[in-house]
C-alpha cells in the first residue's frame, strides 16, 4: 500500500484528533468520524470530565504533532496535592523533589478544539461531526454511519480504518461480537462512582483556593478532588461508593442528606460550592471501569488505539497522557515500517500492551492510595524520604510518581515494575527501623537501592513479573 | 420464601446435577433443563474433555452430596506426574510426600450420569433433556426453552433461577448485554489451543503405559498430557500456540507434518497412537480461556455457579473440584440464611469470589510451569526439598500443590498467597545457596519456615496482597 491509503478513524475525540493530525502530516488522506457535534462551536460538555491532567508522556505527543507551544497556554502547573483534613486545615504534598517537575491542569474541550483546529489545516483531512458509528464491518472495512442532521444511515469504507471511539468503542464491540477470532477482553468495574460539581470563580474572577495543587479531600471510603481552570473556577470530583458505607450515591437522595454529608466530611469545600444539592441532582454519576483487550487489530484492515484499547481509572492522572503516548509509539511504528500495515499493528501491540496493562493497574494501586495511604504515617514517611532523595539526587532518584509522571522515555511498565520494587523497599526498610529521616541520605538512598535490587532479583529467581 | 420455592437450574454438567441433587436433598422444587441430550443413554463426548482429575475438594462435596462411595469405584489414583524426555526417557515426580495423597482420573460422562441417576431418585426434582436455553429475562425470572425434539420454545419461570450452563453461560450473557447493573467481566485467552486423542487400551484390555500417573511430555512451547481411563485407553491432550514457533495448529496440516511433529518431539507416544493425522483432523481444536465476572447474581432473583461464573484452564486440574465446591460453600452459605436468597447470594460470592479468582490465577501459572519448569533444575530442586519435607513432617509443611490439591479445608486465596511466598522462599534460599540438599531436613524446614514469614509480613508492609 502506498502513501495515498485511504484512512477512516472513528472519533474525534483527544486520541482521535491527534492521530488524524500525524496522520496527515504523513501525507495520508484521512477522513474523521465523530457522532458528537463540533465541540468548538457547541457546549457538550454535560456530564464529562472538563479537565483532565497533562504531564510528560502528552507534552511529548503534542511536541511530535508540532502543537506543544500552542497547548502550553492552556496548562495550569499543579506543583503537588494540597491535602485537606476534616477540620480544613491543608498539608501540601509536592509530586516531586525537583523544581522544575509539575502536571498541568487542562481543559478537555480547550485542548481537543486545538487539535481539531491544527487537523482542520490540512487539506488531507476531513473531520465530519455529527455522524454516529452504528457498526463497524471488519471484513470489509466498511462503517455504518448515521446522520444525525439528514437522518439518514450510509456506509463509508478505508483502506485502513482506527477505532478511536473511547471506552465504548464500535469497534471494539465488533472485535467482540464478530468472533471472527480469540479475543481477550475484560471490563472491570470500581464499588464507586464518581460526581463532577463546581466551585465557581470569586467575584473578582479570580481562584478562590491555591491553583498551584490539586486539591484533595481524602476520607478513606470516599474522596473529594478538585482541579483548577484557566476561568478561576476549580472542578471538583467527589468519588463515593454506589452502596456501602453510611453516605454512598443510593442513599445521599435528599438535600439534607447530602448537606450533612458535605458539611460533616468537607466543610472548607462545601462553604466554596453553592447549590450544592442542586448540583449533585442533576450531574450525573459516572461509573469508573478498566477495560482491556487484546488483539488490538484484525489482519492489516483496522485497529484500535487510545481508551477503545485501553480505559483506565482516572487516579494516576494518565488516561490522556497513555492515549496521547499511544500516538507517539504509534508514530515511531509507523516510520519503521511505513507500507505494512499488518506489521505495524503486530508490532505496536507487541511493544505497547505492556505498557498500557501497567498504568492500568497503576491507576488502580492510586485508587486505594489516594483514599488511605496519604494519611497513613508509614506511606507519609516514605513520601517525605522520598522528596528528600530526589532533591539531593536530582539525576539519579526517582520514585515511582516521578518515573510514570514525568520520565516519559521510561516505558510504563518498567516504572512500575522498578517503582513498586522502591516503594516496598522503601516502607519495608522504615517499618523495620534500617533507616530514619535523621540518617544521611547517601546512607539512606543506598541501602534503598540495595534493597531495591534485591526485591527485584528475588522475584526475578521466583518467576514473577 | 419457603421450602416450597420452586427452582429453576439451567445446566445438567456436572455442576448442575450436584446443585439440583443438594437442592432436592433440602427439599425444594426443582427442575433442571439441560440442552443436551442425556449422556447415560447417548455418546455425546465429542470434542469435550473426556477424563478429569478428581481430588479433595471434590470428594467433599460428593460426601456431603452422599455419593463418596459411589464415586469412589470409577476413579483411578494418579500419584504423581511421569515425564517423558524426548528419547522416551520417564521420571516419575510425585504429588506429595505424604503416601495417602493422590488425584484421580476419572471419567466426565460417568461421573456425569452417576450425579444425574442420583437425583433421579427424588420425587422433587425433574430433569428436562434436549431443551436449550435461548435467553434469560433476569428481572422475570423467566427462561427461554427451546425444545429440539418438539421444535417448540416454551418459557418457565422460577421463584429462584440458577445458571450452571458452564463457559458460554446464557445466564451471564444476561447479565452483560441487559446492563441492569455494572458488570465487572473477563474473557481471557491463552495463546495455546488443545486438541484430545487417543492411546488405546492393549490387544488385552490393559493400559500400555503406567495407569498410576498422570504422564507429561513437557516440550517448552508445547506439552503432551495422558490421564488413564478405567477401560484401559488414555485419553491425550496436546497443548499447542494457534500460530507461534516452528510447530502450531495453524501450519500442521498434512500428515507429514503432524508425523514429523510427532515423531521427533514425542516419539514414545507416536508409537502408542495409531492413525495419528486422523484424530489429529477429526478431533476439534479447543480454546483455553479463563472467565471472570461480579457480581454473580441479581437481587434475589437469580445466580451464577460453576464454569458460568469462573471457567479457568485445566493446568492444576482443579477446574471440576473448583464447581464442585462452590455447591459445598454454597450450601453451607443456605445453612446459615435460608429462606433470604438475597443474603445467601451476596454472602456466597463474598466468600467465594477471592477463591475462585486465585484457582483462575493459579491455573495459568501451572500452564508455564508445567511447560517450563518441570525441566528447570531450580525448580526441580526445589521439588525434591518439598517432597523430602512433606515425608519428614507430614502434619506440618504442606507445599502449594499440596494445599491446592490435597487440603480442602484451606480456602484456595490462602493456598495461593501462603504457596506464593513458600516457593519464592525455598527458590531463593536454594539460588543463594542458603539451603542445600544434604543438610539436615529440622534445619531447611526452618529456614523456609522463617523466609516465608519474612516475605509475607514485606508484601503486607508494601500493602500487598
Amino acid at each position: 500500500m502506498s502513501k495515498k491509503d485511504n484512512i477512516l478513524i472513528i472519533g474525534a475525540g483527544l486520541c482521535g484528533s491527534l492521530l488524524a493530525l500525524r496522520l496527515a502530516q504523513r501525507g495520508y488522506t484521512v477522513n474523521v468520524y465523530e457522532s458528537r457535534p463540533d465541540l468548538r462551536t457547541t457546549d457538550i460538555s454535560a456530564g464529562r470530565s472538563i479537565n483532565l491532567a497533562l504531564s510528560d508522556r502528552g507534552l511529548k505527543a503534542m511536541r511530535l504533532a508540532g502543537v506543544e507551544d500552542k497547548v502550553k497556554p492552556l496548562c495550569i502547573p499543579m506543583f503537588g496535592r494540597l491535602i485537606h483534613d476534616i477540620e480544613g486545615n491543608t498539608f501540601p504534598s509536592n509530586y516531586s523533589g525537583r523544581d522544575n517537575e509539575y502536571i498541568n491542569s487542562i481543559s478537555r474541550g480547550e485542548l481537543n478544539g486545538l487539535l481539531l483546529t491544527e487537523a482542520d489545516s490540512y487539506d488531507n483531512l476531513t473531520i465530519h461531526f455529527n455522524k454516529k458509528c452504528n457498526g463497524i464491518d471488519i471484513e470489509n472495512n466498511t462503517a455504518r454511519l448515521y446522520d444525525y442532521e439528514t437522518k439518514i444511515e450510509t456506509e463509508v469504507k478505508g483502506d485502513v480504518l482506527f477505532g478511536t471511539d473511547g471506552a465504548g468503542s464500535s469497534l471494539r464491540k465488533s472485535y467482540y461480537l464478530e468472533r471472527k477470532f480469540l479475543f481477550s477482553y475484560s471490563q472491570n468495574y470500581l464499588t464507586h462512582g464518581y460526581k463532577e460539581l463546581e466551585i465557581p470563580a470569586s467575584a473578582e474572577k479570580k481562584h478562590q483556593i491555591s491553583k498551584d495543587y490539586l486539591h484533595i479531600w481524602p476520607r478513606g471510603d470516599y474522596m473529594l478532588i478538585a482541579l483548577p481552570n484557566l476561568d478561576g473556577s476549580f472542578t471538583v470530583t467527589l468519588f463515593l461508593s454506589y452502596e456501602e458505607g453510611k453516605y454512598n450515591f443510593n442513599n445521599l437522595t435528599t438535600e439534607d442528606t447530602i448537606k450533612e454529608f458535605f458539611a460533616t466530611q468537607f466543610p472548607d469545600a462545601l462553604a466554596l460550592i453553592p447549590n450544592i444539592a442542586d448540583e449533585f441532582f442533576n450531574n450525573p454519576t459516572g461509573a469508573l471501569g478498566t477495560i482491556k483487550c487484546s488483539p488490538w487489530h484484525y489482519q492489516n484492515k483496522n485497529v484500535l488505539l487510545g481508551d477503545s484499547a485501553h480505559a483506565i481509572v482516572p487516579f494516576y492522572g494518565q488516561g490522556m497522557n497513555a492515549s496521547f503516548e499511544d500516538v507517539t509509539v504509534f508514530d515511531s511504528i509507523i516510520e519503521q515500517y511505513e507500507g505494512d500495515w499488518e506489521t505495524i499493528f503486530k508490532v505496536y501491540e507487541k511493544t505497547r500492551k505492556a505498557d498500557t496493562d501497567a498504568i492500568a493497574d497503576l491507576a488502580i494501586d492510586n485508587y486505594y492510595e489516594m483514599r488511605d495511604h496519604v494519611a497513613n504515617p508509614i506511606f507519609k514517611e516514605k513520601r517525605a524520604i522520598e522528596m528528600a532523595l530526589e532533591k539531593e539526587f536530582p539525576n539519579d532518584y526517582f520514585s515511582k510518581y516521578s518515573m510514570v509522571t514525568f520520565k516519559e522515555d521510561i516505558p510504563y511498565h518498567t516504572a512500575m515494575t522498578k517503582g513498586r520494587a522502591q516503594d516496598k523497599a522503601i516502607l519495608n526498610l522504615i517499618a523495620d527501623k534500617k533507616i530514619d529521616t535523621n540518617e544521611d541520605l547517601s546512607s539512606i538512598f543506598k541501602k534503598v537501592q540495595q534493597e531495591t535490587e534485591a526485591i527485584l532479583k528475588n522475584d526475578m529467581v521466583a518467576g514473577l513479573k
